[in-house]
């Protein structure tokens, strides 16, 4: 079984000590911990991939190829900016489903402008690390259609 | 443990029936009897409402204060028309979560704009039946914060 | 032969006693006969639906199928504001033509947009009840092809 | 002398249970208390409706037509969404005042629209449940012109 | 009786022959035929125009006065952006009824904005052919009012 | 018992000899009678100002801070498009609350942009000099909570 | 002394027949024998030419190249649409005065945008036939500066 | 016969000081000469005034009622975000015709928004101390008719 | 081998006199003579129209349908605001290459609306008479693929 | 060494006094006696104005041509709203540079319009009285450039 | 003579790979090929870039000054979102073409945004790897101007 | 003391080469001398980094929490279009002021949206190398609050 790659776009590195009043208090890695035993009790390999620039999410969707049975992307601040972004999701043909730790849609205005979840096969929000956790068991079930 | 209401706006009852390339092949009934399968297995007794009347749906939402763990809600189109149901939504304290079946940031300009999901706890979309089952368990995980 | 559904949206009840300087002199119950008379005319069975609620013309809409030819629609005011209507249009097969008994384009901005037109086969505004008899014979020919 | 009517739209009948630090604490009941007293030194018969219900709304605002001297009208959400509701209360003519307990023009941004208050003779906003009670007094002034 | 001039804009002559998965099979001349059958049906004469040229349309528009009971126009693109034609309905007193052969209102964002239908008696669109026929008799119809 | 101040901006000097079908008949002396019986018989006293020059009215609503109860300003054409004015009404700490003699939601369009009502406590529209009566109540009402 | 061309573009042939209560009832003869008039007062050549066809007027405004020391425009509707007429009278060195009959900033919001005022020398919109005398005394003046 | 007032609004005072490449080199004195042979060869009596206060504007424009033929206003930068002088120029009776010295519809997009203009009876641009003196004979001319 | 047409659109025949300072020195006759050579050293008739009048461009358009291999059109300022060219360009199966001599996207907000370039096969802009040249090389590729 | 001039527009009387939590517990005074203090160790003489007046504001413009080296401009709310203020900076030689208390990009959506900053030498936000000192420098800076 | 850098933005590497039905089928390198072969033919030396990374381009457009004659550049997805790509493009003082291989003109409103085209000499749009050869041909042409 | 950072975004480092006229003859290395200095003079340790990758500047961003006393950034041209960068600044806790050396309000529209600015605390445009000077100073004293 190929696995899921988990992806997550700039400023997620400092999760847990970035407005924990939006943002919640666990870590990135206490992130990665949740998110890796789900996908051990759902029998799916994860792999993670967190990087502040958007050529290196670009460069890390593109070598996916082939790699992944689907990836789970949280873009960040990207969401709202990078037309690149979106064109490297839908160049790839595996499935990939977009989350937001907050729900971005009751945010600035800006933030609810979403170029990257329109060429995505679904979009959570606002669940926090549990959206990463029901994201892993979407991926699967999608890729079972 | 009090139970979940799913909450279907208009259209619904329809499912299966209507533009299945949109919509998939699932009628309501099946759709109910995989989130009731979905609700045994996580222990969470589960109750379903339909209705294509907004009134009526506002009426179950606050009935439902006081009886429900938290909503499932899949507003249909009023999600892009009614602050009525918005104004129910931010109206009662137990958590709601909204579901589309379609990716509906990826269709008409006049769908990406939600005013019901800003003053929910979080969003689904684009994940067909997949999207109501995890949202239960999104549900049962804000239920537990 | 199958019937012709003539519904009727919010305040058209009211018609000849409302606004008459705008809506014409003529009551629900005139048009009605009116209506009736052309069909007959025509040879095609009539029903007449007219309802304030939003939910109750989605109902309707819904009952239709497999019951009809075609619906003639007025859907007053719901048209520049209801996305359930149009989904309710968009999910039947038979064909609908929307129909308002004033140049709803050359009046107030709001007005300007219509959510269902798209999604019918033809529209017709401005000319009063004879755009209904027009409509009906407009339904049949489409009906034919 | 005829009565008026006040009518509310949808969720004031969770009024008093429903973000009080915005509505405030009065419920409906405690709301027509105060109307109704506020009628009585005026000498002027009230009645009260309520509905979540756009359909209802219309359908009470056309009755009225022949049997009350004015409306005194809270559309809640829908005074930012319906346009049935405007024109229902344009083709009456007794006069109607709106009421909103809070500021809109304060709030979000879609709530700076308001499709009703265009039509109506004046309105009241923010003044709480003070707004009923002057619009009350209004209504007869107008009423006496 | 004064004949009904029927006035076709840009690239109708090219009907039948263009894009017709959008615009149908018929020719301008087929077309010509079905109006002038049901105009002898009616008892009216009839006279066609076509022309790629604005100013000649306003022309002919201008020449019509006082020899036509109306004009059935089909102003094709120039719907969208000509305010000379527009002030040429504008200024002339016997009825315009606008067609359009496909639903304008369902495709590009452009064709939304119609300059000239709102000076228009009425106006159908969507309904290819029969729309001309349609329209001749609610030219009829308004001329006897 | 402090006073209440009556403020009026620009123009209302000439009322009842300024387009009198939009604004009525009375003078602004008449208007301020009116509204000193309506202060008698409420037991408050009451002082009014009229200003045409922007600055004046900010100066007034300064030296109004510690010596009135409230004020009831009817900004004119001023509100919508003086931020100072603004800006001086959320400085201060008395209640204010606005007036217009007409309903601005139901004019031009660029009246209905307010940028004065939404940092004061209520808004009153569209009922002319009784809109003054029933503010200075709402005043009372709301100094007395 | 080189001639003054007066243009009239679109609908300006049926001045005087056409909505009198907005154009006035001079007749477009009239008009011109009023302005030969003043011309010949001012000692100043004049030649009148109109079209309903933009690129005659384009022609025309080429052909004046070298032949006219200015030209007064009064473009019709042709003013909020073209932008090759714009591009016309930006090609041309001679003194171009845009002159409107009625105050077009006070009608319809589409005649608010102007293409071709900002490359014209200046404007004149609101006076009637009394615009045309004025623009040509301004036309003289500015070609002697 | 009723003298003209020749208004002026804000920065006028620094004619010919001020950015000349833009507003020519002549000063506000020696336009007033101009404009006061011109009115003495026509026969009129012509007063002046120029401020940079918005409410001194307004209340000159009051003052005037009954005491002139007509107003030639200049606004300045007010015309482009004035309400206040737009009322006080709808609420006087007799004729006004605003100059602008510059062609302010080929500026800043924020000069293309004309408040006043549209109240006013014409409206003179891009044409310098020639628009004030034709506009001078423009006001005798729409005074005679 | 078919003709290629070059057809330009309005004041392209005033090339080279006009504002050479944005469109360059060359004159129409010009440009021909250098596209000709170019064109016989591909080995490719080439036929030339210009016209100010937009009706004539669209039957040009037509007349070429069967006539040419390809076309490239330089809509002049048409490409900004004519629907009717779009549909005329839409309506023909052979190739149209658009091009334009300066960088439009550079200059005016209006010129950023390109109707024409969406329906072409592709657009050339910015390269003045170099942009004819290689436009006819990409006329033959595109024609040959 | 010509002085400095600190200009500070309409409310900004009330520092202090006026929402501390955004605009910090110093009064004018006080404000004043910092940049005094800083403007002596810099060795440049300074004056202060305030007014409520635009008006005002602008005769202070005018008049310091000439008699100051530059002016250190907070123009409150009228930033947001006054074309005659920003013609006014626009018509002096003198170096202007515009100071907010408060960073007004970050605040309320009518803010971001900053009418004056585009025609001021520089522009300094968010820094309170910090932003008045190091605005004195920047024009002592400027100035000696 | 100095090379012609061809310089390739985000996610071309993937090209043929990536959505052929809009893209082609042709690879990068296939490209580079085509390319490279026109050069030869044209006496040019060339070079090639590709990253997926905004900085990793800027700096090489950066690295080319003095060292290339020209830039051939598509920018892919950041053409719609790059302000510092503009910002680099616009520093250097090369002649840049840029190129699209689809009509991003008729694809997604937010492609019709283009930063980078109009600070370079020219655009070609939607004529594939034709495109690349016929820029660089314009690169010459411009070159030698 | 902990040092400043002086961070400066995409471009920056062609400063003095890159269009002068617009950003000065200083080079980066000289803004860095004279910044230097004054940090020298006001005893406060000062590090330098530019990079013209977003990424990049992220990761300085983060890596400065707890070792700065504070961020002088220049984001340069992502100021307009870095959701991401804004976050960054947002997810920090020591003061951000952001500098731009022109005046950015009054250049393109597309600058005029400023994502960075309104989470900093404070901005100063339009100074030059000057601004960074004063920012360092503002730096200092807002730390010492």
């Amino acid at each position: 079984m190929k696995p899921v790659l988990v992806l997550n776009g700039p400023n997620l590195n400092l999760l847990g000590l970035r407005e924990p009043e939006i943002y919640g208090c666990a870590t990135l890695a206490e992130l990665e911990v949740e998110v890796r035993e789900e996908a051990k009790s759902l029998g799916v390999p994860v792999e993670f991939f967190q990087s502040n620039h958007e050529g290196a999410l670009i460069d890390r969707i593109h070598q996916a190829r082939g790699n992944v049975g689907g990836v789970l992307f949280n873009p960040g601040g990207l969401a709202h900016s990078s037309v690149s972004l979106r064109d490297a999701v839908a160049a790839v043909d595996y499935p990939v489903i977009a989350v937001h730790l907050t729900n971005t849609l009751g945010r600035e205005a800006f933030r609810r402008r979403d170029l990257i979840a329109p060429v995505c096969r679904g979009l959570i929000v606002g669940l926090g690390v549990t959206g990463y956790r029901i994201g892993l068991r979407a991926l699967l079930a999608v890729s079972n259609q």
